[in-house]
C-alpha cells in the first residue's frame, strides 16, 4: 500500500511521520521495493520486537491473558475460571495475578509491557474505556477498569466489547483477503456481532451496535431480557444445551441422556459430541439452530450488504453441519443482489479472535496516540497502523 | 466548521483548494467570522447562484423533475405520471421532455445546468451509474442511463438508488441536528432504507444495502420476491391497501365499502381518510402496520445504534397514529442502551426529500470531481462539499 496515495498527503507529510514512527521503533524497514524509476521505495512494517501487549479476553464465565509481540501475534497465553458475576474487583484482580504470573513464568519485564488491551461482554464506551449498562455483568457498571490497571502497569489501557474486539482481530489478522466490510458474529452461550464498516470498526453511537442477540425470529420462548422469542433464546449454546437436556429427558436421545445421567447436565460439547456420535436428536437440534440464526443472517446481508460474515464462538465450532443449515437459512431468506458475492466463512482466528483483536486494538490506538493530537499528523499515524496488515511502499 | 481541523491538512493546503473552488464560483465568502486573535476568519457558503442542477426522482408509477440552485433549494418542480414498466427508453425521454418543459417555461438556459441527479427505485453500482438486477423495472438491468442524459445536456450525470438519495437529502438539508448515524426508512408502497454512517452515505459491497423490506416479521403472507412473512407485504402501502379493500368487502367498515364502490379500489390515501374520519377499521390497520414496521425498527436499531431514525413516504404521511404505534414496537423489542437517546421523528423534508437528496448529491459529486483526481487536493475539497450543510471557518 502506498501510503501516500492512502492518506492523501503530501510526500514530506508522511515522511516526516513515518520518521517519527521509526524513531520510536514502532515500525522498521522491511525490506527495499522495486523502483519503477528513481529511487527504490522502502517498504515498512510494524517492528514486532519493540516491546509487548498484554491482552485479555473477559467472557461470562472464564478469561483468557496473553503476552502478545508488537504485531498481535500471540507469545505466551493462559485460560483460568472466572465469572463475571463475582464482581470487577474480584475478576479484575484475578486476571491481574495470572498476567503477573505469565510474565514471571517466561520472563517478559514489566517495562517491556507498551499496552494492555480488553475485551469484555458488555457494551463499552471506547473513549473513556467504561462498561456502560452491561445486562450480564453485575456491578461493572461505569467500573473504572483503566484505572485498575493503571495501579499495576505504567503504560495505557484500552477496553472494548468483547466481539468487537474479535471482529477487530478477524479483519486485521484472520481474513486473508482484502475485504472492507464484514459483519463477525459470535455465537456462544449468547450471540452477538461486530461491524467493520469501510476498514474500520463501527460501535454506534453508544457502543452497542452490533447486537442481534435479541432478533425477534417469532417464537414462545422467553429470553432472559423479558421479551420473547429472541435468537439467542432459541438458537444460542444455552438454548441448545437446555434443548438437548429436554429431549434427553423425554426419553427422545439414549445418547444425551447417558450424558446426562453421567453428568448431570448437558453442555454445548456434548451435542458436538453427539454429533459425532450421530445422535439424530444432536443432528436436528444443531440444523435448527443454524436455520434460525441464518435467517437472522440473511435480514443482516439484506440491510448491510456486506463482503464476508465470518462466523465464530464455541457454537461455531459445531462444524459443517451448523455452517451449512445456517447458509441454507440465509440463501432462503437474502436478496438474490445481497448474496451474489457474499461470503459466510468460520473465523480463520477461531477462539485466539479475541486475544489478537485485543492486542491490535492495544497496537493500533498506541500508533494513533504516539501523535501530538495534532490532526494534520493523525492521517498517515492511522496509515501507518495499517502496516499490521500491508507492508507499505512510503516513496 | 474549521475546515483544516476537518481534513486534518494543512493551513495553506486548505487555503490553495479553497481558492480554487472559490475561482471556479463553486463557494462564496459568506460572512467574516469572529477573531480569536490575528485575522478575522473568513466564513464560507456554497455559492447557490453559480447555476441550476436538475434533480430527478423516479417512482414506480411516478417522477418528479425539479430545477435547484446550486444549494439543493428546489426552485421549479414538475409531478408526472410514468410507470417504470414502460421501460427505460420511453420513461426517460418522457421525464427529459419534463425537464425542458420545466426549463422553458421559467427561461433557464441549458448552459446554465452544471449536473444532473437522479433516484431510482433499484439497486446502482454508483460509479457506472447502472441499475443492478432491479426486481420492479423489467428492461433496466445495466440500462446506461447517464449515457441518455449526455445525448440531452452537456454536463455530468450521478443515478443512485432512489431511498439512498432521500437519506442524503434528509441528512444533508432536513435534519436541524448534528448527526452522523441515521437510517432513512422509506415506507410506501414498499419499504426500504439507507443508511448514513459516520457522516457518508453507506452502499455495501453491491450498493444494495439498506434492504429492510423483506425482514422475515413471521406470517403467511406471500410476497412479490417469493417468500413468506415479509415486511413490505404485510405493513407496506400496497399492503395496507389490500386489507382495507378486502376488510371493506368482508363488510367491517362500512367507511371503506363506500369509497370502494365509488372508485373501484382502495388506496393508502382511502386508509388515511378513513383515519380522519374515525373508521375503527382502518385505525386498526395502521396501527398494525406501525407496530410490524416497529418490530423491525428496533432490530434495525439494536444492529446498528444509529442517533436518528427518519421516516419518509407516503405511508409515514398517515401521521400520528402510525408514529405513535411504530415507536411502541420499537420500545417494545429493542435494547435500554440502543434506545436510550433513539430519536424516531418523520422525515423534515417530507416529499422533498428524493429531489433535495438528489441536487444534493450531484452537487456533492461536482465539488469532489473539481478536483484534478490527485488524492492529496482531494480532501479538502470533499470538506468544502460540507459547505452545503455548515458555513465553516476556513483561517
Amino acid at each position: 500500500m502506498d501510503i501516500v496515495a492512502a492518506s492523501g498527503l503530501s510526500w514530506s507529510a508522511v515522511s516526516d511521520h513515518v520518521e517519527r514512527l521509526h524513531a520510536e521503533k514502532l515500525i522498521k524497514v522491511s525490506e527495499i521495493g522495486n523502483s519503477s524509476g528513481g529511487r527504490k521505495p522502502k517498504l515498512y512494517a510494524v517492528n514486532r520486537n519493540v516491546g509487548h501487549v498484554i491482552s485479555i479476553e473477559l467472557g461470562i464465565s472464564s478469561g483468557r491473558v496473553a503476552i502478545c509481540d508488537f504485531d498481535s501475534n500471540i507469545l505466551f497465553s493462559h485460560r483460568c475460571g472466572v465469572h463475571v458475576s463475582e464482581g470487577p474487583d474480584r475478576v479484575l484482580a484475578h486476571l491481574c495475578g495470572r498476567v503477573k504470573d505469565l510474565m514471571a513464568r517466561h520472563q517478559v519485564e514489566p517495562h517491556t509491557v507498551m499496552g494492555i488491551g480488553i475485551g469484555i461482554p458488555s457494551p463499552v464506551e471506547f473513549a473513556s474505556g467504561l462498561p456502560i449498562s452491561p445486562p450480564i455483568m453485575p456491578g461493572w457498571d461505569r467500573y473504572p477498569i483503566r484505572d485498575f490497571w493503571a495501579k499495576h502497569f505504567d503504560c495505557p489501557c484500552y477496553v472494548d466489547n468483547d466481539v468487537n474486539v474479535m471482529a477487530l482481530g478477524e479483519h486485521a489478522k484472520g481474513v486473508n483477503f482484502e475485504v472492507d466490510n464484514l459483519i463477525y458474529i459470535k455465537i456462544g452461550a449468547g450471540i452477538g456481532s461486530g461491524i467493520i464498516c469501510l476498514g474500520q470498526l463501527y460501535r454506534g453511537e453508544n457502543g452497542s451496535a452490533g447486537d442481534i442477540g435479541h432478533f425477534d425470529v417469532g417464537s414462545d420462548v422467553l429470553c432472559w431480557c423479558g421479551n420473547h422469542g429472541c435468537l439467542e433464546a432459541i438458537a444460542g449454546g444455552k438454548a441448545l444445551a437446555a434443548k438437548g437436556e429436554a429431549l434427553a429427558l423425554a426419553g427422545e436421545s439414549p445418547f444425551l441422556l447417558d450424558i446426562l445421567n453421567a453428568k448431570g447436565g448437558i453442555t454445548v460439547k456434548d451435542i458436538r459430541s453427539g454429533l459425532q456420535n450421530l445422535d439424530p436428536v444432536s443432528l436436528k437440534l444443531v440444523r435448527e439452530s443454524g436455520m434460525q440464526i441464518g435467517r437472522v443472517v440473511a435480514a443482516l446481508a439484506n440491510f448491510y450488504n456486506p463482503a464476508l460474515i465470518s462466523l465464530g464462538g464455541s457454537v461455531s465450532e459445531l462444524g459443517d453441519i451448523l455452517l451449512a443449515s445456517l447458509r441454507q437459512g440465509v440463501y432462503q431468506r437474502s436478496l438474490p443482489l445481497a448474496a451474489r458475492n457474499l461470503q459466510i466463512n468460520k473465523s480463520v482466528l477461531g477462539k485466539t479472535a479475541g486475544l489478537v483483536g485485543a492486542a491490535f486494538m492495544t497496537i493500533d490506538q498506541l500508533i494513533i496516540n504516539s501523535t501530538d493530537n495534532n490532526p494534520e499528523t493523525f492521517l498517515p499515524l492511522r496509515q501507518a497502523a495499517d502496516l499490521h496488515k500491508a507492508v507499505p511502499n512510503v516513496e
